[in-house]
């Protein structure tokens, strides 16, 4: 089944399908070049590392069972302080097995994670992900080793307010949005940048309100809308991630909610568009408005979990 | 127990217990600063990216079975291009678990990985790891996000060889193999850079030999050892990694054994070194010796994953 | 460190230490013999069979998070409806993989599951079970293969209550309620055979109480007690199964709580009696009355899992 | 895709669909009856325990990676001789997580196991099963609780060797075999009955020969064939289980291999039988033989994980 009638065109617009060839699994990682790594590099100025990534744990990790069967890590030794019979001496180690959602905590999507129609990115069929092989096209070994020049695109703090969601609960990001946040921060959104998009909601996992961060206020919650998609294809960015759990606006914008996930399905799916969620801006929002920079070396290397839909990335914003 | 005599000396020597504060649990991170950060993006010129990462695999993965238990990851759906009740539309996702040794890949080992006499780094008692709480000292949490100059010590192409097994089958890395490889490529380490240290040992793995790759011939395997410790401590490096399955030299120095793995205690129980193994430097050994460049900017953040005594990682340079 | 004073001397009343030689591993797993097998056959009338099992579910299953990491099963497919290359033809099959608490639902404690003072039953040191190996000595493997005459002491029903919670939320059973409840069955409880206790708790959690059940009322819950630990002793009884959370009582006996969890060091430790708990008696209960007879044949064979502490059992009682 | 020619004709002869009514799940389950779990009780003479289960355990365990990710249970804890915050006192205790494929030893098929033509048994469609929700039809949870007399047919012992593969690497059992083994027992095989098919080949794993077991000699390996499955439609048996690791004869009786896996998908599928493998009965086979009695009390309930295809079971016989 297609987008409902007003998002069909839009997915005209934006998609990239053919864009790279008909076997293209990277997306819009085609954008990520030599150029964008040393405009990267180049806009390192203190030299400053900053994290985006949020601790993984088991007691108070960001998963708390929506949807179901996602769940934070469980770390259990295979070995305490303990030897091995195949190894003599004196040392003592401790090995262990982690069993976690790849997308349990910051994370990126992997291509083949989303689709409709029957259809993922430059037209694979979902048929190539199964449950014995995983995802054989799209997967997240597919993603690109992300090293580039990122903008911070602080949607919140331009507008004066802790989080979006002061605003309006269910504050839908538009292109007029991040053209301000841009503008306020006197950036140029050149294509192989990556946009990290501030909502400002990771201050309530921050404050321990693990259900309010992962369900909002009756479901409702800031996020990137199909208001936004446009300006993400216009401007070419390689990718696009967010400091909520969801990472698009709840509500959707049909009535009958039809368009449910249209964002993932317009970024992920027709545009191949690299994104992903549980990003933690927080700390990177003081130190740019700090320093006054808006732009920074950003390296986020996803795991490549060989047929994965998702990956763990713990990426770092060097200022 | 302590180590046996004439390395009891060397762990004196060597140690930073103290350096940083008793309570300190970032052991050699500390010599990563803003300073080490910009000398890393300075050392970028042509933005190529190259992947250290080996992909996490279940078939043909790293783990062969030694030691027992450590398993290549197991990617489960637990959504398979499905929807979910809560979210009507036309969408599908899909979703997984991974199940997998925190050093099944590329990874770095927390300071909470090895020990003697009771103790980890900084004097931390081991009892301070647990089954239920997992490192609630120096776990993988606490490791830096590393982001500063990388420095290629291809000792293996200085030699002229594809691996240092061609030399030797347990060719036991000395100070002077590193500097010599320093000196061939006019790099002066400095502290807070990160070395990388190549065997070849790699190329068994990427030429599917897998047994040989992580068990080498008859236990035999080139790698770091006690007589490259003191030479890290001079340089005072911030982490060294390595392209092979032990990280150190099989056998070890002494006749009985008693001294196994003791790089890995001298390194992360005595200096709070950061380090890890199963880093690929077959391509990077190729483009630094193209380049004639054997510095980077080395991005390697681990996976933040609490209380793990490994964890994760997808290092990538930019050279 | 020893039991608490009062409670050091019912130890050594109760203890079977070296009853059945030093190296015994199956504790009063030995009561159990061909003469108990033959009662239990001859105890089934009418051969209809009533499960003691709870359904093993992860959604609304019986683990709520305490204590932590005490988690329901994730099944998560390996293979979905798909074929396996290596065979050909037109059959599709399903596998899968799940990963659940071996205490999770209806379960046996392996006599490796509870200590004090650093030794196991029959004086194993608690150090024959580490993170590699599990437990080397009184694993799950060891544990009997139940099939003996069961006896249903339905405590509850002969109160007239649906549970002793109605009679108070911390009801203690004692050996004088375990024996009210066999007369009322007009049963001779006799070495070999194997107790069912019926607290009612059961229902809480077929209400879809979860939290209640597994938590009780603020932490108060009925149970077996340190005053019916004689009894089970006396008798001579193979094992004791309760259909509530935490098996005994809550709070302890003592006001300190010094001796928490006194029933499962008694039983467990001391005796080697076989136990384990989350046993549905509800039906068990109502086909009881029904048929007048307290008496069958139990068959629970715990899934031998080498090394385990603990292993899920699915019982069945036939009338 | 129907099965190819002949083969259509035997599964409509011997197909159960419709006839437990058309939402039946249980199959032949419904042929276990009262009666037929007091025919169990009343086989036991001596009340010998007769234990059918192979070990649960990592290291040695069945699987040996065909198919691939079939695993054998890993046991990490969360809990090693540790106590747990909320409760105080002198206790310890050992809690553990079993990660491990359903059918890694000795089990029992779901209904939902196999298929073809995109239909389970009694015509439930295979998109029933979900990798979100498992299988919502013909899950491990509706398996029966097997509880009735169970009769060896030892066509090994009968013909004198100690494995079949002593006759024939690939000796497919036919209904003649069956009815030898039952004459030899003097025993008439009635409804309800579970019949256990001895074909030795257990005896590979108990010596150690795990890929011997798993894969037999160029992946020839006896079983039950098409040639026998009218005989257990013929008996109506309610399960028929096996001590090899295909359960089935290979190769397949068609020399395109076209009906691979036959007698699983006529089991299974169109029949609604209970069926499973790696049953150990060397121990039954010598027992039977020493008591001059093959039938005995049958006590094998399976495991109830909602949704899975497989899952263990602990099989005890009681002579």
């Amino acid at each position: 089944m297609p987008l409902p009638g007003e998002l069909d065109g839009l997915s005209k617009r934006v998609s990239n399908w053919g864009r790279w060839g008909d076997d293209d699994e990277l997306g819009c990682g085609n954008l990520l070049t030599a150029a964008s790594a040393r405009r990267g590099a180049e806009s390192v100025t203190s030299g400053r590392r900053v994290s985006l990534a949020v601790d993984l744990r088991n007691k108070g990790g960001i998963q708390v069972g929506q949807p179901p069967r996602r769940i934070n890590p469980f770390i259990t030794p295979t070995s305490l302080n303990e030897r091995d019979e195949a190894a003599p001496g004196i040392w003592e180690g401790t090995d262990e097995i982690v069993t976690m959602s790849t997308c349990a905590g910051t994370h990126i999507d992997a291509l083949a994670h989303v689709s409709y129609d029957g259809l993922l990115y430059n037209g694979f069929p979902t048929s190539t992900t199964t449950a014995s092989g995983g995802a054989t096209k799209l997967g997240a070994e597919k993603l690109p080793k992300i090293v580039t020049r990122g903008v911070l695109l602080d949607v919140t703090r331009v507008k004066g307010v802790a989080g979006l969601d002061e605003i309006e609960q269910g504050y839908a990001i538009t292109g007029a949005d991040l053209d301000e946040a841009a503008e306020s921060a006197k950036v140029t959104v050149e294509p192989g940048d990556v946009v990290l998009v501030r909502t400002g909601e990771m201050r309530h996992y921050r404050n321990r309100q693990r259900g309010r961060y992962a369900m909002g206020v009756d479901a409702l919650m800031p996020g990137l809308s199909v208001h936004s998609v446009e300006w993400m294809h216009r401007h070419d960015v390689a990718g696009a991630f967010a400091d909520c759990y969801a990472y698009e606006v709840f509500p959707p914008s049909l009535p009958d909610w039809s368009d449910c996930l249209a964002v993932h399905l317009l970024h992920v799916r027709d545009m191949g568009l690299i994104q992903g969620q549980n990003w933690d801006l927080e700390d990177l929002s003081v130190e740019c408005a700090d320093a006054g920079q808006w732009t920074f070396l950003l390296a986020a290397v996803p795991e490549p979990l060989v047929g994965a839909a998702s990956t763990p990335v713990a990426p770092v914003a060097v200022l």
